[in-house]
């Protein structure tokens, strides 16, 4: 499946935004800067700030915050992948087929970068053109998602924890639903919150990001089954050489398969109330769960 | 000089606070909690917090809403502390006597903590209980503070680079008003504006709170020269023997020490306006400088 029509414009704004909200190369001090930026700009999809934008969408048409919005988790999700491929975690060369931000910098600096990315993130947020009151809601939410207790630092730690061990179904949904599910939904909550929702939408269309963030997980783990190093830019086959937890590994390829699929459907039901409005989240629901084909 | 005599019953606050703030250590997944309340009880003095609770105190009674911003911003402190601490960074395995947090739980896990700091730190933020309108103002004074720009990481960025190098006065400057000095100003900052401070005055405390931490950063320097390991809880002499960039190995200590202290009187000054009201804030300012003795 390709991507939707409207995912290269909604790109072509987030890369602005991004390009914006970063300092240059040469603000001093200029290592830091680059090293934020090589990573910033290495590749990524944008995933998380395209949901965040159409999800956005659905209630406004004044989308400059949402982007804004969407940006700061751009830089969250950026800051989580160069730590996890430090060395001392998943010891990772290669991400999206680019030497990692640690073999370009050294580690000390993909460490701060890493760190510098995560502040910018609550900086631009704490900055966003969105009214107070829906702003701190915003930072709440998404620090939420980033952190220890079912967010993605507890996620990344179970999954380290995990390693070379066997792994129940339970472990498993955590693992998934903390390390990438939770600043998924974050990413469409704060978008929703940036577009001015009222609360009992928020609700539900945090219930559609908590579905689809799942199944994009499930998916990923089935696609490093499927796919080549070439095709993903990463070492491929990797979750089975370290053993990490995977959906395929625990039910197979035809179940995890499904399961995406059941996911997604929910993901669907929950959308069903806007009619067009939420159109392009619909297209992004499908991209995502049969994506990158 | 001993501590003010405030000093311990404002400690007990804060310490219940960050007990209160940070998650129980059965929270799942047990280790990365073990690990960050390793690190945030190891035995800090609390001076951020502190110096937060006490600025707020000039402008309000309730001082409930400013002890939570000031334990954010000892999460923030101790997280710079883990990662500073670091094999790729300082490489210290001793932080105020005890083993530090990547020699006794791991570097992946130490990396980890200090990201989880990071992040509850603004999560904290977004749910203290300050109005929506102060409060995104403190999470964007907290952030510039701890970012790339003139704040915290631009400084250890800096410091990182200038080991055994000649240093100029400016470099320095640049270091220590970034790397320490721009937290500390936050602090006091931040405390003004959780106790409702007018614009005015928290353009003066954030004047008060620059000068008392550049003077901080140069008694710091000073004792790394004085003090013998035991007393410093970490191995002294140590910027030394990295040929860190420091105000004695640049200016010698006499006019080091001078300097220190025309920074506290520049300090004292601007909270001459405040009368009896900044009787804490000062003890604080003379305590910091003529501290540890």
């Amino acid at each position: 499946m390709s991507q939707p029509d409207f995912f290269s414009a909604d790109q072509a704004v987030i890369e602005a935004t991004l390009e914006k909200l970063l300092p240059a190369e040469s603000t001093p001090p200029a290592t830091i800067h680059q090293a934020m930026r090589y990573s910033v700009f290495a590749g990524g999809k944008r995933i998380r700030p395209v949901l965040c934008y159409e999800s956005a969408r659905i209630f406004s048409q004044q989308l400059d915050a949402a982007a804004t919005v969407g940006c700061a988790l751009e830089f969250i999700h950026t800051y989580s992948l160069i730590h996890d491929d430090l060395p001392a975690l998943d010891n990772d060369d290669l991400r999206r087929g680019k030497p990692t931000c640690h073999k370009k910098f050294g580690v000390a600096m993909a460490i701060l970068a890493g760190d510098a990315l995560l502040t910018l993130s609550f900086e631009t947020l704490a900055n966003a053109n969105v009214p107070p009151d829906r702003r701190v809601r915003i930072i709440a939410e998404i620090g939420r998602a980033a952190g220890t207790v079912n967010g993605m630092v507890g996620g990344q730690v179970a999954d380290v924890q995990a390693e070379g061990k066997p792994v129940d179904a339970a472990a498993l949904e955590y693992i998934h639903r903390s390390k990438t599910a939770a600043l998924i939904r974050a990413s469409v909550v704060a978008g929703a919150l940036a577009g001015g929702a009222p609360d009992q939408d928020v609700a539900r269309l945090g219930r559609f990001g908590e579905a689809i963030g799942w199944a994009f997980q499930v998916v990923d783990d089935l696609l490093d089954v499927e796919e080549s190093s070439a095709a993903l830019g990463k070492t491929a086959g990797k979750d089975q050489a370290q053993k990490k937890a995977t959906y395929p590994a625990l039910f197979g390829i035809e179940k995890s398969r499904a399961f995406a699929q059941e996911l997604a459907a929910r993901a669907h039901r929950e959308l069903d109330c806007y009619g067009d409005r939420a159109a392009h989240l619909r297209q992004l629901a499908d991209y995502l769960v049969v994506r990158r084909a």
